[in-house]
Parts: structure tokens; sequence; C-alpha cells
């Protein structure tokens, strides 16, 4: 293929991550009330995807421990999609036993980090989503099992990673039951270029099952990098309310791409996302509000709708 | 035309504008010799296209006042383009008389900026480059004169701006002896879908006579937007050092993409810019320096290089 089409979708989905990817390299611990009051308010706001947690020892991650309740309420919203991250097989009998709709399981295309983070080589980490796959058809849960590949475009520890492998850990990973995947830039370490061209051979790989594009701000490249995705046919991507979440490595660093930035993006290009810009931005007042003193990120805040598009939201 | 090219050009060009367009919306007046270490710097990083001011009245504009003398100094450095701006007639003599290689005179396409900023409508500016174009000529320069067009996407004031009405003044400006025309989002109004549109029709009407892509970061699209002007064949783009300039409309907002995460984004995706890294990392150091108080821009200061790019630049 060496030419893209200049027909962007006319629909796209943005998968809240704030409540899980953002909040988990948040120190101080917010109230469970808060986070029910931001799921209802992401609800509210026509946000439809929401990843409200993780399934992994308490004690690991104390900020994310009360996610099974954060499920609970989130299946009483109709209509809405509740994802959950579950690193291993323990944490996905509990996702499953929580009734959310969707498991997230990250693997990493980069070994260092693979070893470091799950002291686990990525093929190990394949043989755990065959097992995974196998107990949820077990339990007969109609819950989707997505794998999200971190450090698709590089890795802090490791510098490169080959588009090869990637590719390689992409057909392994469908071969051991994913029902969907998706390309992670978890450190910022994507390009345009490299996006359209890893996604453009994922394609070819994963076809309909490549599904998300998850893309950090870090050196400011989050928005652009999510436009040459869209260009490849992805029409999902992940996205933290005020880009929070940051980046251990680059302290004061954007994290997520910017939810409402990204909302922004779309209706302008007239790409329905379903969401209610004024209600998302109230949120944000609301959440930046409770998270005072972290380093909040994106730019619609500041500056507003354009005038074109004042009478054009709702 | 209902493909896009997947072939990036290999070389770049990236005007810096910081020292006008940057400076222009600071009040505190830069002393001559930081704008001469600046100039100086900027050169020694490479960048080889700079506007170092504007030929405006001082008493408008006193922050620009010393423009003739950074042009007197830019002419010592070899091979470095020398770029001002120059609102009107007057202001090109004085452009052509200083001895700069190229004079850049901003038209707007929305009326009723143009009338609120310059009290003309656009087509007598397109009288007055008719005028200009014959001062230049008659002086027997070799100056270049370059039309950019602002608010092509959008409007403060006037909210929406057709583009057919940016086309027909694209052709006016071109058949009043602009040498050169670019198109600007001088508000942030931009999509990276508008921006290709805009600029592939506008290739039609200008061909190679469309040499610039001008984008402020004001709603966070500013890189999206380089890229998809990019994909349209744009080959040279405006930037500011550390972001800065702002957004009148927007109080701490960013202003003009910044420099250093333009020249990060082509560097990576291997498109050649001829900036050292490191030597322009420097140098936002010690403007930001000289700037302090002021909201700066941009992410790469912040979160450096990728590991993968620490040993590929020179």
């Amino acid at each position: 293929m060496n030419t893209l089409s200049n027909t962007l979708p006319q629909q796209v989905s943005i998968r809240e991550v704030g409540l899980r990817d953002g909040l988990q390299s948040i120190s101080a611990i917010m109230p469970t009330e808060r986070k029910l009051a931001w799921l209802r308010g992401a609800y509210d706001a026509g946000q439809r995807e929401i990843e409200v947690g993780s399934f992994v020892p308490a004690r690991l991650l104390p900020q994310l421990a009360d996610t099974a309740e954060l499920v609970a309420f989130a299946k009483t919203l109709p209509g809405l999609v509740t994802s959950v991250l579950m690193p291993n097989l323990k944490g996905a009998e509990r996702a499953i036993e929580s009734g959310a709709d969707l498991m997230l399981l990250p693997i990493s295309a980069s070994h260092a980090h693979s070893l470091a983070n799950l002291r686990k080589t990525p093929d190990e980490v394949v043989e755990e989503i065959g097992r995974i796959r196998a107990a949820r058809d077990a339990s007969g849960s109609a819950m989707l099992l997505e794998v999200g590949m971190s450090t698709a475009f590089g890795c802090t520890l490791q510098g490169r990673v080959e588009p090869a492998e990637v590719l390689r850990l992409l057909q392994a990973v469908l071969d051991a039951g994913a029902d969907r995947v998706g390309l992670a830039d978890t450190v910022g370490y994507a390009d345009p270029a490299m996006v359209r061209e890893l996604f453009e051979a994922a394609f070819k790989v994963a076809g309909d099952r490549l599904a998300c594009g998850h893309f950090h701000d870090t050196r400011g490249m989050g928005i652009a990098n999510v436009y040459a995705a869209l260009q490849t046919g992805v029409t999902r991507f992940d996205a933290c309310l005020a880009g929070i979440g940051g980046c251990p490595h680059a302290p004061g660093a954007s994290g997520n791409v910017a939810s409402e930035d990204l909302a922004y993006m779309f209706a302008s290009m007239g790409i329905a996302t379903g969401i209610d810009f004024d209600k998302l931005m109230a949120l944000r007042t609301k959440v930046a509000g409770w998270l005072e003193g972290e380093t909040l990120h994106g730019t619609l805040w500041r500056s507003g709708l354009p005038k074109t598009m004042l009478a054009a939201t709702a």
C-alpha cells in the first residue's frame, strides 16, 4: 500500500482511561465517592467506554483497590462499556467475576521492559493470554479479551523496538486467543510516520481485530499520532481527562493524550464521538479541583472552543 | 485528488519566527544584544531562515524598533535567509533598504479581522501588494516578496472564513505580484482535515509558490496540523523557539508551534532540517532565562530526546 485514503471515519470512540491509567501514577488516593462521581460525569458527558480500574493486588496499587466497586456502579449505567485492566490470570479471574465488559491485558513488546515490569518475557505473557482465554471461555463469560501492546514504538530501557518483533507478537497474541489488540506508545517515542507505518503493517496481521490506539503526549506528538493512526483506519483511542498520568521517566511531562483535546479534534473534523463538550469541560474542572497540586495537561480548558464551534456543540 | 502520497519529503525548513512573531506579543523589551545573541545561537544551531523583526513604526511596536540592526547583523552570517515582516508599502521601502532577503506581508482572509487590524479590506491589501511589488522591482532588489494569508482557517472576530474566499485571495495575491504565499492559522482554529483540504486546494491555485505553513498550537493541534500540511507537500514551516508568542484571545495558551518540538518530529521521521538539537535546546534554556515570567511552551525541554535518538543527533 503506498497511498492513504483521504476518507476519514465518520465516527470514532474515545475510551476514557483517566480512572485507571491516569490515577495509577497519582499517589494521593482519590476517594471512591469521587471516582464514582467522575464515572457518572463521564457517562453524562457521553463517554460510552471507560476503563474504571485494574485488578492488581491492592497492596501493590492502593489507588485502584476499589475497582470492583467501580465496576458494580458502571454496570448500572445503560450502554456503558466497562473496561478493566489485569496483569495476569489471577487478575483476569477477578475481572471475569466483576462482570465488566472488557478486560485489557498489557504486553510489552520490549523484552527489557517486560522483564523489568513483569519478570516475564513477552512470550511468557503470550502463554498467560492463552490461559486467560481458556478461563474466560470456561466461565461462560461474554467478556472481551483485549491485549494492549505497550512500548510498541520504543522503550525507555531498551531503546529501539523492532517493528518485526511487534508484528510477530501481535500474531502470537491473536493466536493465543485475544479478541482484540491495540498498539500503545506508552513512553511517547512515536512520531506520525512511525504510527502510520506500524499500524498499516499491523492491520495486515490483525485486520479489524486491531482496535485501539493508545498514545502519550510526552513529546508533544500525541494528537498528531492519533491523526496518523486515524488515517490508517483506527477508530478507537484511549485518552485521559486533563491528560493526567504523566510519565515516570519525564517528571511533569504529559501522560495520555487529553480526552477533551482529542474530542475537540474529532468534533472539529466532523467525526462523531457522542461527547457533549460543555459537560466534559465541566467535569474536567471538577476533577482538576480534586487533583490540586498535580500537573494537568491539555489545551482546550485554557483556550476554549473556537467561535466556529460554539453554536455547533451539544 | 482522493489519495495522499505516503512519501514524505526528505528535507524541510523551519523558519524561526520567535524574534518577531514571538517577541511581538511580549511587552518587556528584549535588549538588542540579547536578540543578537539569540540570532547567533539560532544560526549556530543550524537554523538557516530567521524572521528577525518587522518594519512597523517604532512607536507602535517598540519591541521591534531595532529590526534594521538585526538585519545588518544577520547579513554577516553566511547562508542565512533573513526574513522581515512589513505591513505596507512604507514598511516595504524600509525592508528593501535594509537588505534583508525576504519581506513578508500579512493579509487577513477574514474581512472583519482585516478591517479591525489594518482598517483595510483584504482587496485593498492586495492593491498594496501590487505597489510593493512595483517598488521592489523599481529598486532593482532581488528580495523575495512573500505574502502570508492569516486567519485562513477561521477568525476570532468573524468566526468562519470560507475556503473559497481564501483561494480567491490567494490568486489575487499572486496576480498582484507575490513571489510566494503561505497559509497561516494565526488563531489556532485549524484541524488536520481542514489543513489537508485547504492546502491541497491552494496547491492547485499556487503550485510551488505555496511555500509556507504557519500554525499556532492554541488548541493543541499545531504539530498535527504541520503533519497534515507535510502530507500535502508543504516543506517550509514557521515556528517559535519555546512556542512563545501566545494568543491575545486565550491568555496563557501557546502561540506558534515550538521550533524544538517541530525539529524533533522531523528528526524522528528522518526528515532533514539541518538543526543541531543539543545546540537548539541550549539556546532555548538561555532564551527562557531571558523571558522569565513569560509563559513558555513546548514539550521536549521537559522530556528530552527518546533513547532511540540520543546517539543519532549530531
